[in-house]
């Protein structure tokens, strides 16, 4: 599995990622699922990706091509040269729809999942901080101030402690401690997420990556984090009040 | 949905369920999902039911049709005249077993869900707390030291409380508080998870029910449990370092 979050707050958006992939519990890979395309002051774009890894990869492909051959053809419309988020998200998600066509038409063994999703965070000059979740099918979604966060893969561990912490005035300080617990609740409850993490920060009206850390497993703030959050617990937890007389 | 959740301590155990059913996300009911048997200073036992409820309901009604017809014929096993809890499991699998080739056999309508799991929980004289999971097939796995709690339906919000507090020391009243904030974390989590609650303790040797408490929305001390751990947790996050320099 994998668990990828991604938040968009009035100061920017905030990404992470794990890296661990497992097609079967025996077979345990690591993958990076964050992806970044920069264009230092006009836009910077993150994809991070869950699902079936062949999709997701050749979906990535498909985008990366298109940049490589805007560089002879500048008429190929690419994530990094469209007129607006939106629109990336749009050939995020027509690159989906055709890499599912394409595998499913070949696909004869049943039994594998071709389930895949995709978080398009960015900003362009001119627009405002979007994120997007791209579904299997294509179609997508964006998240607004009600629902400042989407997560993909395993969702439900984290889930808590963002619902509690993340407001669109959060700072993005706070924003990228709160993913960093969140991810390291789901990393203690499920075997299938794993270090190391990729966090990567667009702060608002930049158009850049102020940001981009891969936290490996030793790494020093993440684990002070991990260290107190969790002598924070207890001690709040023995602070309750008792259920029982 | 569902989310039931029992644990077995050294000091006994806890058990705690909700009581929201959906058939769809507009046909919501409320359900009792916690059913317990006692047979005071002899045995006490408690079953939690997650899953399909005509499942769930029919399994409760073989169990307690065999309670009612072991009055006029001593003979009929139950799992109030049972040799251990071991064989309670048994039975209870037993009659999940049937009412699973009974309903299977005349469902002709494909897409309906026959999923169902029950956590059974208890003592007997001359034997030790038990806890177990009987699954859709009848088959079952049991609490150890390593595993202390069980939890079925949606688990995955409140399982990270649980996997940093719950030791096999734990006492029975912060137990008792460590699922009452699981299941505050998953009641703001997921919408398919609802008041009121039901919490019972079996302590240790005493082969009775301590507690057997139905908690409504409006509870003083579930509502200042909740209060309290949301502060908490804000407290908490805001002692914690930043990630970011």
């Amino acid at each position: 599995m994998t668990y990828c979050v991604a938040l968009r707050v009035e100061a920017g958006l905030v990404m992470l990622s794990d890296t661990r992939t497992n097609a079967g519990l025996d077979n345990i890979g690591m993958f990076r699922k964050t992806f970044t395309y920069e264009k230092p002051g006009e836009r910077a774009i993150a994809l991070l990706c869950s699902g079936n890894l062949s999709i997701t990869q050749e979906v990535k492909a498909k985008v990366s091509r298109a940049i490589k051959d805007s560089v002879e053809d500048p008429d190929v419309e690419t994530i990094l040269n469209c007129s607006s988020l939106h629109r990336v998200a749009h050939l995020v998600g027509e690159a989906m729809k055709e890499v599912q066509v394409e595998m499913r038409s070949g696909m004869v063994a049943g039994d594998v999942s071709l389930h895949a999703s995709i978080l398009v965070c960015g900003q362009r000059r001119g627009g405002k901080p979007r994120l997007y979740m791209i579904y299997s099918e294509g179609n997508f979604i964006e998240a607004t101030a009600d629902t400042p966060f989407f997560q993909i893969g395993e969702h439900k561990y984290g889930k808590p402690i963002l619902d509690r912490m993340i407001r669109p005035t959060t700072s993005l300080s706070d924003a990228a401690k709160a993913l960093c617990v969140s991810m390291d609740s789901t990393l203690r409850s499920n075997l299938s997420v794993g270090m190391p993490l990729d966090l990567s920060i667009i702060p608002r009206d930049e158009y850049r990556f102020s940001l981009r850390r891969r936290i490996e497993a030793d790494d020093p703030e993440f684990s002070k984090i991990s260290r107190e959050w969790g002598a924070v617990l207890k001690q709040g937890f023995d602070s309750l009040p008792s259920m029982i007389d």
